[in-house]
């Protein structure tokens, strides 16, 4: 079996893949690029709810023309009749399945799919560990608002602990020269970040007026048995609202993968501020998303 | 966001929209009219179960060249992840979503998803609201029958009460002329359309022999607690069977939005009936949905 | 209404139309066949979980350019709104459906549906008792290793009781003249095969030798309430593993319809041997499916 290329985290890419990553967005989504997966047999196999990621991968298969089968968890073999991942992996690979789009709620399991599969793997989110697409659609957008990450500071506000976005996403900007500054009570920050050069900050407040993007984070309650803060404590000190919005810099911008949660970690004179970049990021995911698929598939052009 | 046409109820069609989806139908049906959603996206929620209807618009969709993506409930972020109905409809239309068919139990939830979707909705059935393409493929086939409805007699038979398919079919019938008698016991009429000029009805044998057609309904036993009348009850009175079908005109028909429940709403005797419609109206549910779709999207050529 | 082909069971093919099918599958695997199902809608309607047999079907529709839908259980309103099996499968053939491909844990339960739908139909499985796309890429992948099946002995071991697959297969190899060995414990065997020149054996070792393809069978645990065997009494008896791999004839293969459960009707060490076919069987599935369904739409060309 040859090693195919597949996307588990962001490293994944060197930096000229990524920027050719970019490139190929930036075409798929000013042009249709017709059928560059003619012929080829797609699997999304998703393990957890997705509305976003689920629908965006679809659309970018069926686009590029993929012969696209949806295995909800139920329908697999998997469960009930006592088959391995491996070996369902290597099953789907004999059946001419040339790519396996997998979500789960288990760190790892996108990477096993991959050891296993005679094809192509592409992590659609496994648990808190990472969420490649996601982060690449997030640095997308960034690129397209400052042309250049490099000296801009990039604050990810909230539940970073649970976040699979913002792993993929900090390695991702960090690479790209940013300056990251993770916001959040002590209950959901890392520490482990602490001396690879990142900044931890509790003080939402006191750094706002320093950062060039926000990306909010949803609070991932199906990931913990209890909320660690009261909402009335993390409201106060961590939700964007207009009045905190007013602290930043103007030509500042406020990011969130989806979904967001209205009255937690923003409230709705967010979604009206002018830097709001939401349905931008949401937009590229599809463009992003065909780019991914076409450069694992037919490499470098 | 410029406001884009949708299908919530059948108010939505003018006169001459409704005469040229019709004629889109036909000709439809005569030969397949070839890719004219080629590049839209087409997004199918379901929250109810279906089998015509889902079946129906997705060979619809698949057959007009659209990207056709199915959510189940348990993939939308909606349930679990506290997203609002209106930023999930937001999100489909940043992916670049350009049509959602929904289905909900919900009366005027295709309608929310309208306000907030920059594209087309088309209403698969609200709750015991409205049904609006089920309602033009039952008025399809009463036109197909009888040429025009005008002075045409067509009788709804059942529970009406809970029927969104009788509340949409009725308004077409009045639009193009028809007299409409709702027929069932008490607890299955409603009230509020005595002051339309629509004749109410307990007595079915007594008002059999003027009727040109006949729609009948499924009791939805999904949408009451308690049965309000025993089955024997609503058999004596209501059940379609061989002795009423001999009180029929000679060129009446019969129709059904189907499921029906043999043995309550109609005895096998009705299924072997020459006036029995329903497979034909099933089959007009594809170009219906065909037509309704292309003209939402295109409008008119 | 016209009586359309169906493949209910391996039966209702022709010698002569099986060697067709296996022909056209040889040329289908060769090069990519085109739309040969074009404007055909099929409808997947798996009851039961699968891996396999879903997606190989799903892609050999897709690849023949065939409208697909898949409705799942819970979109049926087979189950909450009282319609029978025969009305649904009306209703399919009403909407324009061309095929229905169906698994249900019920024996006859495809029968059925091809009885009442104007359209053809395939069996992906019936409880215990038939498989016939499984049978029939078995003995593809048994003929292309052998060439013809004449004289060739075929050793089924397991639960041959509980398996659909087995009753399918047996009946193939038949038909193509091998001897068929049933091998497994008492409880796993059954006995109204003993007149019909099939040979039953107790004892594994015994007859390993003689035999020139083994094909392993999963205990179907979903079958039956409780195991009438312990574990360690089956895999001292029918495990097959290195020490009974070493009694094999040199060219013998070992095929496995999937999923394969390790540890129980086989060992790690079956996986890596030379003559384990199982991947090869899964590769043929495709191909096999997308001949069936040209053959049964399109016939003998």
């Amino acid at each position: 079996m040859r090693i195919r290329r597949s996307l588990i985290d962001l490293d994944d890419l060197t930096p000229r893949e990524l920027a050719y990553v970019f490139e190929r967005t930036e075409q798929f989504e000013a042009a249709p690029p017709g059928a560059l997966l003619d012929g080829f047999g797609c699997v999304n196999m998703f393990f957890e709810e997705s509305t976003r990621t689920f629908t965006s991968f679809n659309l970018a298969e069926l686009r590029l023309g993929a012969a696209v089968v949806n295995l909800a968890p139920r329908d697999l073999s998997l469960a009930t009749k006592g088959e391995t991942l491996e070996d369902t992996a290597l099953t789907l690979g004999a059946l001419g399945v040339s790519i396996i789009v997998v979500r789960h709620h288990e760190p790892g399991f996108p990477q096993r799919v991959a050891l296993a599969f005679d094809g192509h793997v592409v992590n659609a989110g496994d648990g808190v560990h990472a969420h490649p697409t996601q982060a690449l659609l997030d640095i997308y957008t960034l690129l397209e608002e400052f042309g250049e990450l490099k000296g801009r500071s990039v604050g990810i506000v909230g539940d970073v602990l649970h976040s699979r976005v913002a792993h993929s996403t900090i390695r991702g900007l960090q690479r790209l020269g940013a300056a990251v500054v993770l916001i959040g009570p002590e209950c959901f920050l890392p520490h482990d970040y602490a001396d690879e050069g990142i900044t931890i900050e509790r003080d939402f407040d006191g750094v706002l007026p320093q950062l060039d993007a926000i990306v909010l984070l949803r609070i991932q309650r199906e990931r913990f048995v209890e909320m660690p803060i009261t909402d009335e404590e993390y409201v106060s000190g961590y939700r964007l609202d207009e009045r905190r919005l007013a602290q930043l810099r103007s030509e500042a911008i406020v990011m969130h993968p989806g979904p967001y949660n209205r009255g937690m970690e923003l409230d709705d004179s967010v979604l009206e501020f002018a830097g709001w970049r939401y349905l931008k990021q949401v937009h590229h995911g599809v463009g992003i998303r065909m780019a991914v698929l076409d450069f694992l598939v037919n490499g470098r052009r």
